[in-house]
């Protein structure tokens, strides 16, 4: 088994033959939900805790839906922001939580990092689902497997990604995880929406969707934020679409078999254009949800592994 | 086996024997939830998803203790209507839901008609937990096994169905129901709260309660929408209370041993006198609620029957 | 076995040898939900709901955590206390949830004694999860585990709980068990937040830090209500953690080996030094948590024993 991290914090934190390792077990995960019954006993008996900073009700369902079918025990807490005032008690929070035994725990916050430090102070598997601007790897796997599903590989891609990349974490999680598989990435965006010291990641910068997109294999559209819409960062939605917005005309640049993608969810019309992305010929929009809980149930069952052994080890080094 | 229907959207497209199925299950689903011990696992491994675009306590925590004590994986996502501003996103939203493959979604939403629409949307079965004014066929199940439960039959009885029958799915479903199982049924309402064309379904109208209840055998009062207190619908509720509120005196006119119902939550003096409300020698209210949870084991263990068999048809016919 | 109660409304009605088997049975639950496994199946097919009144997002997870661990269907309703105005209401919503055959009813409500209402209209057990200013037993059954685990024993210990007692139903039912089981309590407090009649109960009064924790083996703060501290209470926030703020100066005047417990969640830097609070050589607010679920589950399942056995003898009743 390659899979040796004991958090999901990053796609950062991650080796390839790890990437491959999740999306290899989601796979399996796949034909288990097509099935009626879908249920598994591999997380029985374990704790999950959703803990949501941040409201999101699809990223928070599929986490549910993944840890229920896997057999957990399955708690969430929708922590409004308002009544969390301080990092001191976020960390409170944490070890309260921690005092209860979780095995799992899914953590969203807005703030970057604050899943990192939470990490650090419990005993069980940390997941990130979304923090700040920094990471989302769920998203990013996710993302990876829709794409190996649909090009045989992940490797070797041209890949697109276009929009409201600077704030952006799943953006920031794709890239890293698509650097790492030896893809080459194109980042599109108006300058105000592009990622600053991005050059590091070794992508290629465009400010215009026509070049951006020639000869795609895969093109992943990200969501504009509506606070993003009436700020200096676009001069008006209807500009936006026009020179941003996904549409068959553009999409001709890419490849012809491109494939388009969008975490979701979408604003039709905005970032892109409603009967594009109910192309089941061109848009995997629905596929990447269906991976979603695959995904999550992969990285859940393997850090569950992980925790086992180390508890195991644990135990052992105790009775020595 | 005689319940053929692939979703539950409404009474109307239930042919009587299709009715008489749920019932005869869900009487004995009552003995099942009558002992300490009541577990199933008819849904094991099946994904069940509450999605309730409109609060409802009472019916979400009934269909979801329904699931919970089949084995399900139950889910409850309370979507904000103030989130869903378009009915394209209400697709959108039900497109997600679908790739996440639930068996049983379960849905009540503000507009008449929205749950068929999504019906269509989506590969498993959808139970309508109301929608709009228009059907409400959980609803109007529980009333029928309570009514057969208390009566011996559901036939040839007359009932009276009182109050706000111009707003509410509950009554639509009812009559509808009714009507298939040959009953006479009488409307009771002031004129503004009367349902126009309501003829078509054969009924008997009053707008007085002495002569509508006169020789009842049932009489199911509907509850008054505090909106509607205020506007232009009842002078006051003094005033509606005293004409159309049940109390003893009213039913003195039904025959002596009718039954009072209410699809709760009731608002006491306003549609229906506390004390009678309480009398476990005419109201059945208690009964809806318990029959309630019977009734949707009924209908989910049946349409996951018929989920089942279709998707097992489809694999035979893959193969050949 | 010496637990008799049908119900847990409050330290009140128990006995010392049924807070012992408590107190004993939490123990073997601590140990499984140290395991990575932790299932029971000791609710299985029992009902559990969570009905509360106001909102606690810690009680009602370890609540909730308990009855998922031990196998029963749980599920939370969040009862917003808009929606419920009349105590009247209060006893609508019990019978519905009644209807629907719950086993285990767990209530927290803001007016003391309206547990103690809902429990005589229902055939299950209710857990009070805290009334008013009333009682909050599973937080005293929690404390006294925690006690009895750090000292060995939980007789002829004394006790100083400091702080808001007035406005405490924590600091009510601890005082209440810890009397019961013959410790010395003392109450510190300033004279606006001191409980009033308190003299009852057998305790020592003071108003100061220093005489109060004067060789005490346990001390117990409480939570400052954020809403006491701009009213006639208490000066200042300053103020107060200056003259009843726990530091290590002031718990110099317990004996060396005294713990510190606190009900959470804590505001540091007013009732308590945030250093102090997590210092693990004196500080067992993680294990107080760790302990809530313990207890909890050990309360669900005694209760859901008699239960058991009152409906074996009601039937055996019914069949001669």
């Amino acid at each position: 088994m390659t899979f040796r991290a004991r958090h999901l914090l990053g796609i950062e934190h991650l080796a390839p033959d790890e990437i491959r390792a999740v999306l290899d077990l989601a796979d399996r995960y796949v034909d288990l939900n097509r099935r009626t019954v879908k249920s598994s006993d591999v997380l029985a008996g374990l704790t999950q805790i959703n803990m949501f900073f941040e409201n999101s009700t699809r990223t928070q369902a599929s986490f549910e839906l993944a840890g229920k079918r896997l057999g957990a025990d399955v708690m969430n807490m929708s922590v409004a922001q308002s009544s969390v005032k301080k990092g001191e008690t976020l960390i409170d929070t944490a070890m309260t939580l921690n005092a209860m035994h979780p095995d799992l725990l899914v953590v969203r916050h807005p703030n970057s990092g604050a899943v990192n430090l939470l990490a650090q102070k419990v005993d069980c598997a940390v997941l990130n689902a979304g923090d700040g601007r920094h990471e989302h790897p769920t998203q990013a796997l996710l993302d990876a497997l829709t794409i190996r599903r649909a090009k045989g590989r992940i490797q070797r891609l041209t890949v697109a990604i276009c929009g409201d990349i600077a704030h952006s974490r799943v953006a920031r999680s794709n890239l890293i995880l698509l650097g790492k598989m030896e893809n080459r990435i194109r980042l599109v965006a108006p300058p105000t929406l592009m990622l600053t010291g991005v050059q590091d990641f070794g992508c290629e910068l465009y400010d215009d969707m026509a070049a951006g997109l020639k000869d795609a294999d895969v093109v992943m559209m990200l969501r504009l934020q509506r606070e993003r819409m009436d700020g200096g960062f676009i001069p008006s939605e209807r500009e936006y679409y026009h020179r941003f917005g996904l549409d068959a005309d553009k999409l001709a640049h890419a490849k012809p078999d491109a494939i388009v993608m969008h975490p979701g969810p979408m604003n039709r019309g905005v970032e892109i254009d409603g009967t594009l992305a109910d192309d089941i010929n061109r848009s995997v929009i629905q596929e990447q949800v269906e991976m979603g809980v695959a995904v999550r149930m992969a990285c859940m069952d393997l850090l569950a592994r992980n925790l086992r052994a180390a508890r195991g080890r644990r135990i052992v080094e105790t009775t020595l």
